[in-house]
This record gives C-alpha cells, sequence and structure tokens, in this order.
C-alpha cells in the first residue's frame, strides 16, 4: 500500500471514500457490503483471482469485475458486493486511487451473561454494577440485559486492579468462565473501558434491552375497580423504576408503617422483588444482599431512621462497592413530615419511590421523590389501601406469585378498616382460597400483634407465616394467627378493661361524646397495644356502644391522640391554633381532618388539651364522617 | 437361569421357597448360612464342584453333596451350609424345583462417620440433620451414631441438590472423603433416601444407638443429699434429651435468669455441652452455630424475648437449613407468666425443657413443655438452687468437667440465700478448692454485678472468668471478683445511703415493722442495684438492725417489690384481693407467700399502695417465714 | 575426631579455644574469618589441601600453611583467615591441640516479611500477634520489623497445631508462600519457638526495628504556637505508642466524645492508623478487623461501655486469636469518673491511652494508663482542643495525610468555642484551603448534629463526608454540611421556641442574672438539642441578650446542667456542699469551675435546686470567667 492516508482518518471534512484495512482475526461478523476493503491476492484462477481481506475473510473476485491482472501478494482495493447464504463472499475490484485509510479491529464475539457456560473463553459486555476490592482479586459485578454476573480481576493482592473504571462505566471483558463456590464468575484476562462510538452502540443496546426487560407484566386486576385504575398507570411505572433497579444491580431498602396494612403493603412486594433479583443474578444469596425491609415505628420517617439507613448504605458502598440503594417507601412518606428526612438523602445518588395511601403533601415532597403513588392524588382516598395498591405491584414484577396473594387486598382493607366499594368482592376472592371473613380479620390482627413485639427486626419467616405468603405450612399459619389473634384480642380487652375506670365522659355543646383518657397514668405501658391502638379500640367501643358522634382522646405526658366520628373536625387546623393560643406549648403533630396525635411539651399538657377540648365543643356534627379507618 | 420367577417376590401368601439371585457386586456380608442361592459352576474337581453365586462369593459344593453332574457353566441352586474362619464357604446341593426368586443387591460397607478418613471412598447411613443451600453445592448434615459430617452434593450452582430429600430422612451417600477448609466433608457421589425394611433397619439401629450415646454418665453426688436425690431422675431425663439433641443436630438456645444462681446454673451447662457439641461434630466452630445463651431482665419469658427467639429460630432454619432449637430454660420458665410465650411457640417444632427453683405453676406450664424439674415438684423447695441443679446436670452430660465445678454449687446457694441443709458440705468443698466462704460470696456478688451491666449480652469470657469455669487464669479471676464485688458492695451502699432518709417506717398493729421507700422518686435510676436488689438489701439490713419481724416494700411509678420475714404473708391472695378492690388499678403480679412483686397502673399508686399496707397490717406474725432467699 | 570435647560447651570457666563443628548444611553466612573449624581433606593438589568445613563450605589450606601432610578424608583443624570477594575462603592448619568443639546449625537465610515472594520457599522469624484456630489449619500471624504475614500450620482438622506456641512468642517458620483468597500466606511446613541465645538477638533485633518503625515522624507545626509545643513530646509518645501497637498486630479500640471536637480528633486518628495498619499488613482487611471507633454520649466513660468494651475484646480474643485491644480515649477519659471503668480493665491485657481537654485528675486516672495527654498538665487549658491536639497526633503517625488536615483545627476550635490565641491563624489556614469562617462553624454544627443523630453507630463515611477527611466529593461535602447545619440551626431555633416562655429570672444580689428552665416540662424531649446544648445555647443568647454577668440553669427530673459567665463559681465545691447539705438528696457530679451538671434523686429536686440558687447568689462577679467554651 502506497497511498495508506490513515491519520486523516476523523478528519470530518474528508470527503475521499474510505477503504478499511482489517485486523487479521477479524471475521465475517466485522465486513459488510458495500464497503472498501484493502485486499491482498492468495490465488488466480481462469475465473477470477482470490483475495484475502483479512486471515479469516477471503473471496473471489471475478474476471468480469478485474480491471488488472494480479499475482500473487499483490495488493489492490476491492468493493465487497454480497456475502452468499453459504457464507461465500463476492468482490469487486473498487478502483478507486484517492481515498483514506481506516483500520479495523475484530470485533469478537459477546457472550451474554445469561448463556455464559463453564470451562469456556468468552467476551462480554455490560454495564459494572458493584465494585469489591476483596483481600485478593477486585471483584466487578457487570450487568447486561441478561443477567449480572461477577468477573473477578487480579493485579496484586488487595490491590484495585484496573482502577480508572468506575461504577456505571461500560466494559468489555475477556475472561475464562469458572465456578467459583459453585457460583459463576470471570476470571478476567483483559478489561477495557468502551469509549466513543462503540460505547454509544451499547449504551443504546443495553439501554433498550433493559428497558424492554424492566417492562412490568401485565395482569388482570383481581377484582374490577374503576377507582382503583386510576393509578394503576404509577403502579407501573413504579414497577418499571424497580425491576430497572435490580437489573442495575442496586440494592433496595424497603421501609414501612410497621402495621397490618404496611406489612400486606410489603410482603408481596419483598416475595415478587426477591424472585427477580435471584432470577437476574447468577449468586443465590444475592436476594439477601441487595434487599432489605424495615419496619418503621413512626408515623413519619424519623431523622434517627434516616440517618441509619444513610449509614449503612455508605458503609456498603465502602465494604462491598455496592451502589447506594434506592428507598421504597410503603404505607409511610407522602407527607411534610418526612421532608426533612428525604432532604438527608437529597445530597446521595439514593433514589426515593413512594406507595401510600395518608393524606399526602405533593407540593413538599414529590420534589425529593423519584416516583409517587398516591390514592389522593387521584381525589381518591385511604380506601384504596397500600396493601391493596403493593399487591398490584407486586404482580407485576412476577406475576407468578399471583395465587398466593389473592386473599391479601382483603386483609389489607379489613386491617385499615377500608371501606372500599369492592371490599366485598376481595373478601369473596379470599373465600374462594379457604378463608373467611373472620380469619381474614384475625390476620390482621395478628399481622399487627407480630408486628408489635417485633419492634425493628424484619421477621420474615414469622411474618410470612402469619400472613400466608411464602409459607409452605397451611396448617403453622392457620394455628399461628388464632394464637397471636387471641392475645391481640385479650391484650387489647386488657387494656380496655385498665382504662375503663377512668374514662371521662362529657356532652359537648354539639351533642357529641366526649371521652378523655390519661393513659400514662392508667393504660398498661410497655405491652401491647401501645397508645394509638388503645385509643382507636376504646374509640370504636364507644362509637358502637352510643351510635351517636362521639370524640376520644386518649393522651400521654406529651402527646395526645385524637379520634372523631360524625364531627366535623379539621385537626390540621386545630394544630395550627393551638400553637398559636398556647404560648410555650410547642405544639406539633396533625394527621386528617377528623383523626391525629399531636405533641407537646409535657410542662403545658392541661393547656393544650383543654384549649383542644373548647375547639372540639364548636365543631359540628356530620354524620358522613368517621375516623375509624383513616389513621392506619 | 430357566426357572426365575421374580415378579413373584412380595407376595405374601407365596409359600415357595426363596432363592436368592445376587448382584454380581456381592460380597460375603451379604449372604447367610441356611439361605439359597442361584449358582454357577465354574470348575469341576475329584470332590466336587466349585461355584459361584456372585463375582465375589465362590465356594465347593463337596460330591459327597450332589445328586447331579454338573459342568462348567451349568447353573442349578444351592444351599449354603457353612462360612469357615478362614472364608471358604461349602455349600450343598438344593434340590429344590419350585420355588421363588429375589434379587439381592449388594449391601455396601458402611463406614461410620467417626471412622471416615480423607481420601478414600465410602458410604455412609444417616439422618439428615440439616440441609444448607449454598449459592454452589447443597450441604447435607447428616448424624449417625458415631458423628455428624457434612456432605456437599451439586447439582447446579444455589440450586437445591435432591430436592425430595427433608430433614429427619434415612439417606445413604456414596461419596470421597475430602477435606474442605479443613474439615472433613464427603463429596457425594450419589445419595439415596432409604425406605422399607432398609430404611427400617437402619432406623432402628440408629435410634438404639442414639438412645445409648444419649444416655447421660452417672456421677456420683458431690455431696451426700437425700433431698437432691429425688430430682436426679428428672434431671437424668433433661441431660439425655440434650445430648439426644446435639445427636441429632438440633440447635440449643438458652434463656436464663441475669444473676449469680442463673449464671451458677447456665455457664456450667454451656461449658458441658459445647464440650459435646464439640465432640460430635467434626467442625470445630460447631457449638458456636449450635448454641446460643442468653440473659433475661425479666422474672419470666417476655413476649418480646420469645418473638425475638422464635423469628431467629425461624431465620437460621430458612438461611442454614437448621432445624429449630430445643429452648432450656434456666432458673426462669416455671410460672403461669411463661405461658403466653410458649404458646407462641407450640406452632413449631421446637422442644422446650425448664429447669427452675421459682414456685411453679405445673398445671398451666406442663402441657407445653417436654421436660420440667423444679424442687417444688417434690415437695422440696428454693433451697435447690438451679445452679445446683444444673451442676449435677452439666456433670451427667460431661463428667470431665466436675472439677471446674466443685466450688460453683457454694457460689450459688450464697447468691441465692439457700438455706439448703448441706451448704454447709458445699461451702467446705469449695474451700478444698481453694476458695473460702467470703470469696465464694464475692464471686455470686461479681456475677450479679457484671450481669447487670453486661444486659442482654452473654458475655461468655467475662463471667466465665469471674465464676471460674472454664478460665484459664486464676489470679485474673481473683482480680476480677475482688474488683467487681467491690464495685458492687459500693454501689449497693451508695443506693442505700440515698433512700436511707426516705425510708418511711411504722409499726403495723402485728407489731411488725414497716419499711416503704419510693424508689423513683429517691433511689438513683438506670444503676446498681436495681428496684429488686435495693429492696432486698434495704429488707436485710432492716431484718438485722431490729432483729425482729419486718416487711418492706420498694415501690416505683408502676411497680412495687415487697419482701417480708416473721410475717405470714399470701401474696398472690392479696393481689388476686387488691385487683377486685382497687376498680381500674390494673393490679397484677405475685411471686410467694412471702415476697413479690406486683405491677399496677401509673395513676392508681397511691390507692393500690395504701391497699397493699392495709392488707399487709392484719397479717400474723410468723418466726418461720423469711424471704431473704425466695425472691431470687 | 578423636579429642571431642562438646559437653564441656557452656562451661564459662572453660579457658580452652573453641573449634566449631559445622552442621552438612551450614554457608558462608555460618562462618567467620578468625573463628576455628573442624575440617575434612576433599583433595590434595600441589600447593596444599582442599578441606570441606560443612556440604557448603570449603577451601584451600595453602601448603605455606600446612605443619603436617593430609590425604583425603583426614580431619584437622583450621582456622579460617579469609574470604575472598570472589568467595574463595583460606584456611590455615590451626595447630591446637586442647580444645572445645561446638556444633553450629546452620543459620538459614531469614527472608524479610515484607519481601516475601509467591511461589518460593522461605524461612520468617517474628513475633506471634494473633492466634486463629480455624476449622482447619490453624492461623498464626507473625510480626517483623517489615510486616505482618499470616502463616497456616495444619495438624489435624480444627486441632491447634503447635499448640506450646503462644501469643508474644518469638518464632521461626520454614514454609511456602502462597496467595490464599488473594492475600500472601505462608504454608508452615515447621515451626519453632525461638529460645536461648537465637532468641534474644532475634528479640533485641526485632525490638530495635520496631522501635525504629514506631518512631513518629516529626511534622512542621500547622502553626506557630509555643503554648500548644509543650505538648508535642507527650503526643509523640502517644503517636510513638499506637505506631508501636499496630506493629505488634494488636487491635485498637477508640471512645471519644460524640460533638464537634470529639470528632475533629478521632477522624483524622483513624484515617491516619487505618492506613498504618494498611501498610504494615498484608491483608486489607485488617484495618476492619483491627479498629473500631466508638462515639460516647456521656461525658465519662460509663460501666456499661467498659463491660461491652471488655466483652467484645474478650471475644475477639476467644474467636480469633487476637490480643486484646489497645484503648485510646478521645475527648474524654481524664477525670475521677473515668477510673471505676479503667479498674474493669486493669485486670487484662489492655493499654490505655488518654488525649482530652478537660479538667482532668491525674491522681486518679494516672495510675491506670498507659499515656495521657491533656493541657492541663501543662497549665494550659481547654483552648487547646483535643481536635487540635489529634491532627498533630495523626500526622506524626502518617504525615501524608496533613493535606486533608489543615482545616481541621479551626473546625475543632469553632466548635468548642476556643479562645486560643492562634485561632485566628487556624482560620486563616482553613480559608487557604477554601472554606471560610462560617463554612467552619457550619462543619462544626453539621458534625453535632450527625453525632446526634448517629447516637451510638461510627458512621465513618457520613461523617467522613461532614467533616471533608477521606472524602472524594467536595460538592457532596458542602451540600451535606450545609443540610445539616441547617438542620441543626433550624431545631436548636425550635427548641429555644420552646422554652423561651418558660424560662424563669431573677437577679441575683451579686447583680447577675440567673436563668432557670424545667427542661422536663417544657423542653421538646429526645430529639436535637438534648438538654446540654439546650442550655448552653440558652445562656449563650442571655450572655448576648444581656452583655451582663449570666447565670444559667437547666434541669431535668434528676440532674441539671449549669452555665455561667462573668461570675466566680466553684461548681466542685458547690457539689461537695449541697451534698453534705440536703440530706437524701444523693448529690453527685461536677464540672469545672463554671460549667458543669449534677445529678441527685428526682424526689429531692426542689431542695437542689433552691440551695444551689442560693449559694450562686452570693458568689461575686468576675468578668474574666466564662463559661462558652469549657464544658464541651
Amino acid at each position: 500500500m502506497t497511498d495508506d492516508t490513515a491519520g486523516d482518518s476523523g478528519a470530518g471534512s474528508d470527503s475521499r471514500p474510505v477503504v478499511y484495512d482489517l485486523a487479521p482475526d477479524c471475521t465475517a461478523a466485522d465486513v459488510e457490503t458495500g464497503a472498501l476493503y484493502h485486499a491482498v491476492v492468495n490465488g488466480v484462477v481462469d475465473y477470477g483471482v482470490f483475495v484475502d481481506i483479512s486471515d479469516n475473510v477471503s473471496g473471489l473476485v471475478h474476471e468480469s469485475n478485474l480491471d488488472d491482472s494480479y499475482d500473487v501478494g499483490d495488493s489492490f482495493v476491492v468493493e465487497l458486493v454480497e456475502i452468499k447464504e453459504n457464507g461465500d463472499i463476492a468482490f469487486d475490484e473498487a478502483g478507486v486511487d484517492d481515498y483514506r485509510t481506516e483500520t479495523v479491529d475484530h470485533e469478537p464475539d459477546i457472550t451474554s451473561i445469561a448463556s455464559l457456560s463453564t470451562g469456556t473463553d468468552a467476551t462480554i459486555e455490560g454495564r459494572v454494577a458493584q465494585i469489591k476490592q476483596t483481600g485478593g482479586p477486585t471483584i466487578f459485578h457487570v450487568a447486561d440485559d441478561t443477567g449480572i454476573v461477577s468477573c473477578a480481576a487480579f493485579d496484586e493482592a488487595g490491590v484495585r486492579a484496573y482502577p480508572d473504571v468506575d461504577l456505571e462505566d461500560l466494559v468489555r471483558i475477556d475472561g475464562h468462565v469458572e465456578t467459583h463456590d459453585g457460583t459463576t464468575q470471570v476470571e478476567v484476562s483483559s478489561l477495557s473501558e468502551l469509549d466513543g462510538e462503540r460505547a454509544e452502540t451499547v449504551r443504546e443496546r443495553l439501554d433498550a434491552a433493559f428497558e424492554e426487560r424492566a417492562e412490568p407484566h401485565t395482569v388482570d386486576p383481581l377484582v374490577e375497580w374503576p377507582a382503583f385504575e386510576k393509578l394503576r398507570d404509577d403502579l407501573r411505572d413504579v414497577a418499571r423504576l424497580l425491576r430497572q433497579t435490580v437489573l442495575e444491580g442496586r440494592p433496595i431498602r424497603v421501609r414501612h408503617h410497621a402495621d397490618g396494612d404496611g406489612m400486606c403493603a410489603s410482603i408481596p412486594v419483598q416475595l415478587a422483588l426477591e424472585n427477580f433479583i435471584a432470577d437476574v443474578h447468577e449468586n443465590p444469596d444475592a436476594p439477601r444482599h441487595l434487599f432489605k425491609r424495615l419496619p418503621s415505628k413512626a408515623p413519619f420517617y424519623e431523622m434517627e431512621d434516616v440517618t441509619r439507613d444513610l449509614n449503612f448504605a455508605l458503609e456498603g458502598q465502602a465494604r462491598h462497592g455496592q451502589k447506594l440503594p434506592l428507598l421504597l417507601m410503603l404505607d409511610n412518606g407522602s407527607t411534610e413530615e418526612d421532608v426533612p428526612a428525604y432532604q438527608n438523602l437529597a445530597h446521595y445518588d439514593m433514589p426515593i419511590a413512594v406507595v401510600d395511601h395518608h393524606h399526602p403533601d405533593p407540593e413538599a415532597v414529590e420534589p425529593l421523590l423519584d416516583a409517587h403513588v398516591n390514592p389522593y392524588l387521584y381525589d381518591e382516598d385511604y380506601r384504596i389501601t397500600t396493601g391493596m395498591m403493593c399487591v398490584e405491584l407486586a404482580r407485576m414484577i412476577d406475576p407468578d406469585i399471583t395465587d398466593e396473594l389473592r386473599h391479601v387486598p382483603a386483609v389489607a382493607g379489613l386491617a385499615d378498616r377500608s371501606k372500599a366499594e369492592v371490599m366485598d368482592e376481595f373478601v369473596e376472592l379470599a373465600e374462594q382460597q379457604g378463608y373467611d371473613r373472620d380469619d381474614l380479620g384475625d390476620i390482621g390482627e395478628a399481622l399487627d400483634y407480630a408486628a408489635h413485639w417485633l419492634r425493628y427486626s424484619e421477621g420474615k419467616a414469622l411474618v410470612n407465616d402469619v400472613l400466608n405468603v411464602g409459607c409452605d405450612d397451611d396448617t403453622r399459619h392457620r394455628e399461628l394467627v388464632e394464637f397471636l389473634s387471641e392475645s391481640a384480642e385479650r391484650d387489647v380487652a386488657d387494656q380496655l378493661d385498665a382504662v375503663e375506670d377512668h374514662v371521662e365522659h362529657e356532652r359537648l355543646k354539639s351533642d357529641a361524646h366526649l371521652y378523655t383518657v390519661d393513659l400514662d397514668n392508667f393504660a398498661h405501658r410497655f405491652t401491647y397495644p401501645a397508645p394509638g391502638k388503645t385509643t382507636g379500640e376504646l374509640h370504636d367501643r364507644k362509637v358502637r356502644e352510643t351510635g351517636e358522634p362521639v370524640i376520644t382522646i386518649g393522651y400521654g405526658p406529651d402527646f395526645a391522640v385524637l379520634r372523631s366520628d360524625g364531627v366535623r373536625l379539621d385537626i390540621p387546623q386545630m394544630v395550627a391554633e393551638l400553637n398559636d393560643e398556647v404560648k410555650g406549648g410547642g405544639v406539633s403533630g396533625g394527621g386528617h381532618l377528623v383523626v391525629g396525635s399531636i405533641k407537646f411539651v409535657k410542662g403545658m399538657r392541661e393547656e393544650v388539651i383543654d384549649s383542644l377540648v373548647e375547639k372540639m365543643a364548636e365543631a359540628d356534627i356530620d354524620d358522613e364522617l368517621s375516623s375509624t379507618a383513616a389513621l392506619d
């Protein structure tokens, strides 16, 4: 080649034709019809000359397409005109004089991660999902659209191999596929960061493939419910986000309300995500390393919890090279009180998704969230419980668990005393699975009771047995529910007995009944039920007994829990007024219109409660309004 | 063989004789005298014919026992008449025509687990004790009567091998014995579940062997004590149950009272069981994985504790494929207050054993227990402390630790102020080991003090040093006891100084002294000694000072601790009455006749304490009755 | 050899010359010029005879130096006269008759641990730093002056190899250097305890080398500050002790005050020590295994904390064969209140070092400490903050981190409101790094806020980001500090708003203002800021508002926090008087002259506070005295 103009290549203004100079190991996969190649003659026959354009790619230039005659070893430029079905390649002499040359490296055969086979050599391409430095090799977890595999690269013991490669980089890895502790692992012989056009191509391919694989499953609703359908698209978006998160190898951390509905929400999502993680990763320990579920006692995301979560995430990053997790808030997380915690996370790469049915403050929280599903955003309300939403969400992630979940919406609804118009249909659905209405209520009580004693523990095996999701022993499920729900009922009865003689009653001028009780002095403490539930149970009893408008206040040294039925309250408004009027009361809190809780400083309790009662006395009767479910 | 009637075999009604058709690999171990076999002639000599009944089993049919003449290759039926000492086998021609054939597979040589030898192939038979799925192979822990070994079976990475095999199944495993991370492990080449007759045979053999190996050691009492001997058989039953539990590979979880006697009970049992576990298992980490000791602060098994225990057990099952543990309650667990916790466990395969010397409610607890030892069940009482019982229990499990334990009954007895008739002998026994009476008292105080600050931690190394059981440094033991017991005494003195000015005194009409003190207002809080011990120490001081009948009440916001000496109280009765009489008092609790503690709601404290004092004022004097020990 | 007198060797009185009998494997490294050796003739030439004194050491006795003639195989005694540069050795015939023989073993080539090379055989000598029994081999961690390596010795699975070898023993190990899980490990072929002279030689060499390597780096002060220089030598001693501790393989456990200055002290020391540990050990996990930092909420070392620390240390010893750790107390630990905790450790091999700037009780603590640095010991005071000291300490351990630390003394000083004369210079230094004074104050507030919510967690990644030490993202640092410091300010403002209406004011007869506030009743509880900081912030506000002498008391049920400015108080004296005068008050506590906190029993609060106020009323005005910094 006398005329080589490589070096010019890349000059965008160069309008001369490109002739490719293939590297010797290039294969048919590296060529395309219509392109020009430098060729060398390797044989001369009657009907033309055979040429090589690489060690592996040869073909005929028919004499009809030859302008000159050539001997073996001569070079000239050819155009590839056809690759036949049998693999034969036909060239024409190109007859170009003024051209520029571009060299072409062999593009190896890329093996998809899911089809790696032990004992073979392979080349993979993917995105770096985790970089863990061990005492020996550096372990890169690499994700393509078919799965995630760990790749061990060794430079020096304990020294980071390929230190320029970061999380999220696109890489190509050559290596030998081995079995290490029984999991597939690629022993890296070379690792290179993709760049330029190749990177772009791979990025586009992976993104498209991820997007396709992340696509949630389409599932038929368990019951027909038009109101619910308004939320379905947003739930699909969350399902897609969660599947995408798994595909990227990012951990997921769930915080959920530690009550019946919160359990009905989080357990199905956990099962679905653990299944999907196991499916994506080679490593059977992956679900344990990449998924954590944590119950929250408070009705909002506390600073202490978020500090612990952030610290845990940063430790996982430092020690295991994991990405920071996505945070999924279930039956919790929609309100302004969650904002400080979210702000704490905003400085880190931690996406946040919320599925909640508590009255939301979308203006406050949404700027900090990546996804937010809440029935109030669609003019629906708490009657669509988080458990109901999450059963659909879980099915979109893994539809195969549907049969295990048919009874869950009914449990969630009864636990939160939902008045959803489809409650009867949910119950019927559960009955078809062999649960009667009492069973379903008992399961909810049992979940609540177990959650109380588990405190901050996940208690996966236990609560799965109670909810009968991911539980393999029906008898154990039934016995456990019976025992726990009976214990819960007994403890509630004991608590109500204890406070009964201390409940104060007055008739407000609106004619509503007001019941107040000093829970600190007259309820058993540090036991089940806690003050919130105690107040709720007392209130429900009084509503049943009187059949009339009732307000109930259970108070402790520095808090009060409020419930009302048939009275037009506006608790958030009251809190604002109290904070204004009771100087130094330190009043905060809120809730919904007719249900809520407030905090204040201990020494001002009397003033606060008195003012509160005064305000309540002025409230109008409104038979439509009920707190019986809105608190949970 | 022209006449084969296999296929008929198994027909119970078939009365024809059985002729066995041995598989080629059968050995002399597979045959027995008197049985009939299909034989093939392999040699003809003057004095008879040599026949093969398998590749490995041959012998002579003497011509005197031959009815026909045969050539090499001929088949006929023989009876095995004798296996000589040198291994030669003599047959007779059987001369049967009408028979049925049963095929016999070679029964391989079964190697006992304890005699597995690295680098060899072996066949073992045993019961599956644990099935742990790893990222690679499935690990079956298999127990025979000589030990427990882990066997790695690999199907596909992270996929359960032999999914039909369950815990407790009887299996035969062929494999290669290897050393994995230094522990013996069998690489499984085949694993089959035993069934039918073979399973029955193995089951019987294992059960008999387990039973024999589980048999506790017979130990001479440390001191002659007829009262104690009444309990010995029941202690043997517990020892047998615990040894059986270890042999089966089931974990053991101990909950014990976190005081001096509780420590003296649990530390020896821990040492004995850890030794036995190490003996049974190949794996030196086994004691750590299979034994947990947890101190309990409450005088009964709390719902929170049992929920945590159950959750932990279920996690161990889910993650490590362990059996659910046996729960051993020490110096705790005999009373009605433990029932709700036990009921919580009743739905799971978790045996429960109790060794306690608190006043029991056998009707309430025994239906839920697998074993229950308590001196009250034999008309003895708290003077037989749990530490005394558990020293014997530990020796029955591992008699080799006897020398380390000789001083422990004295420590236990002094810690619980036991008035056992053999206390002097126990002290003498300890003196022979170099402890004087003061040392023993100091050890008890030091244990109590350490337990206080350890809270929920096991603190194994520390408490072993204090008790000098499993401690290798006598000087450290002595210095530590001196420091801790002096700290305890100083803190007790500080606490009594603090409350002294606030103790109220009155003389009851029975002439007994009544001392009451508001511990919430006048004792240091969150420090040593806690309210129970503070009340006890105050009471003891008053008994010493007055030499007369004394009742002491230490109360907090919602509880009171009661002690009395020389007064005929019946506290359980009083509690029942108070609960009746003080409306909304929420009174509960109990204890023994003359010692106990009660709980009530905070706001009713005054009414409850007043009523209590009123009742006490009416109690008669009885010099025999003393609380000084019964509380612990 | 007819004349062997071995056996006499070692007799000090024997004045006969020594002739060495070399073991066959001795090399040139085992011989020296001027010494006498038993030699055997292996060749006779014209110009003399060639002799062997071992298999590896031969040379010529020139005929000019031969008295007799010898044949091959003859033995006689030679003197080694010269080892030439090319390795040739020249001998003389020694011509001694009356001598004693000493045998000489081959001294193998000792490889230094840092230069071990995988795949080779090597002999190392060092001190045993850790002995960990695994299920397989016993792992000895051996330290020489160049590093620490793990050596695996296998006797039987799970059985302690070389059971006579203890921690701290000097050993020689022959083995094969391998890579195990990527870390260098010596597979032990033989291990022997060094004794006698050899042990002494090695001990001296190692001690000298350790001493040299332990020697702290000499660093230039960040700012000129004569007062600080008085402490430098003592800080060097601590740096030396810490480096020595790392070199010995002993773990380090840091307890530090969980506030801004305490963080500024402990984070740099952690970074420096983790770097040094990584440098000394082959294993990259070593820093995590050998270093722990724990924040302490209390202003002294609590019994519960020390019990937990001791228990943790003993577990590490039992489970991992680790040495017991050195305890490093930072910004904490100088006072009498720490004594009981230190006494608890005194029975164990746990060195204790303290760097603190709280008013010390050297007579009480120093007998229990191995090192103690405190500015008061040099007539300086709290203005030299612990953070300032520890930045220098960290630089002495690892000077390479200096650039990361230049802003830290300013943060520490502002956080503790230090009035050090060089504060401006420290701030200027930080400004050169791009921080302005407000940034520095914000970092301190942010650290304090993060520490509050982290409670007992280390929170390494988070606090490193906040302090910007070991943090790789400047933007994240800035955003995080902004968010946390703003949250802290908001919460402080909320708290002061809450208490404002409840602050009581009186004018003392000294004309000082006295502000008192009931924090239990009127401050928000269980939130930031806690009572101590709340009192401090209130006090600072009042000092600013009045510009006059101010005393502030914030009290809870059983404690009070005291701050004063411009008043000559002597709080320790007051506490002593109160304890005397208020019978049954249980008053304890203390602090400095003008700042402190006291505890008492709940029921005597009124009496205690009244007496306290009375005493304060009598105190003189002294404008020099200020509490604004001394509390932290």
